[in-house]
């Protein structure tokens, strides 16, 4: 792949309506950096299987994670094929026909090869990017991982071999011939937003709440 | 399986702190309404894929449509083993120490074979469902599909052979040893909002906005 751009191969070819895809590096990274869930697929000898995982980009790389007793870490930790999928939903379209109807939004599928990094200071970083991936700035203020939990816990690295983002914007398409009914057609924008944030039994009231709780980016999801 | 719940098999079965692991089908089908984005996997000879979706479940099964142009949708109308993932984000989890961070959550994972849907009044009525189930009470204002339309669409049915549901709720559970440490911590709850709704620029100024658009419920994702 070039510096700045995915060649797009047989599997991440966008066939359909290929206006909507998208090979930009850039543009791909700005969607896996303001999302929070990805949607893991693989192969498994019962059939194809999709988990949902906190991840993070790091470089050309996809940083997932979970329990050293998980069957899922233990089987990508031993290296398997996987496609990752991160999906921004902005809103639902509203046509005159409900043929038109859809959907905006921006999605990025990843495909690579898991690699397991066994070092622990290379998994501490990895981890480390990982809360300041889901909660920047929440890593300089809890209490980092001691070397019993790196040991419990399994991280693998997704070289991003392919990867494309197909999106869709703006209002509906409707035909010409639809145009003239008499019903109300547009975007209803969606998107992740913040609530109250709860404090556990164990935070005094008096606590201030951390700036970068407060200031939560709205959209990421 | 029973009438009210799947039967774990191998591939259900949630291995991994099965106290998080719920097979009630009501419980199930709760999230799977709810939900209005499915991540849909399946195994190519170049290994896994995982694409958005819409969706929606009928009785027992989950209705999935696209272009008759559609290489996944031609793929999935030949009949495919395919699992459907639809999780609903509900909050950061905010621990003590980074090891602890979690994030609430609803996931129902469904894996079934394909079948396409071809008699057009069957095609007819699965992509009504779909549009009420993403939008309740469209289906009643807008136009609904033409023979053309309908010919130009693949339906395919997923009966739901195995399914499972897990969750996280509640606050963080940290190391008493940790619980000194002065930090904040709780729950950041995340949720899908409407935004302001954008009207087309074929709809006139004072056509009033259906209801079922202005109390579109929050929390749908």
């Amino acid at each position: 792949m070039s510096e700045t751009e995915f060649q797009p191969t047989e599997r991440s070819t966008i066939h359909r309506l290929p206006s909507r895809g998208i090979y930009d590096k850039a543009k791909v990274y700005e969607v896996l950096d303001q999302g929070i869930l990805a949607h893991v697929g693989f192969a498994t000898k019962n059939g194809p299987v999709v988990i949902p995982m906190g991840y993070a980009r790091r470089a050309d790389s996809v940083i997932l994670h979970g329990s050293a007793k998980s069957r899922l870490l233990t089987y990508l930790s031993q290296g398997a094929d996987v496609c990752i999928t991160v999906t921004l939903v902005d809103g639902l379209v509203l046509a005159r026909s409900t043929f038109h109807h859809s959907m905006n939004y921006r999605s990025v599928v990843v495909f690579g090869h898991s690699q397991v990094i066994t070092e622990p200071s290379e998994k501490d970083a990895a981890l480390e990017h990982l809360v300041e991936h889901l909660v920047p700035g929440r890593g300089a203020d809890a209490r980092g991982a001691d070397e019993g939990e790196l040991a419990a816990t399994l991280v693998v690295e997704v070289p991003i071999s392919d990867a494309s983002l197909k999106m869709r914007t703006g209002p509906p398409v409707d035909e010409t011939r639809d145009l003239e009914i008499d019903i109300w057609a547009g975007v209803l924008p969606l998107r992740l937003e913040t609530g109250e944030l709860i404090a556990d039994e164990h935070t005094p009231a008096d606590k201030p709440v951390p700036g970068y709780l407060l200031d939560y980016p709205a959209g990421r999801s």
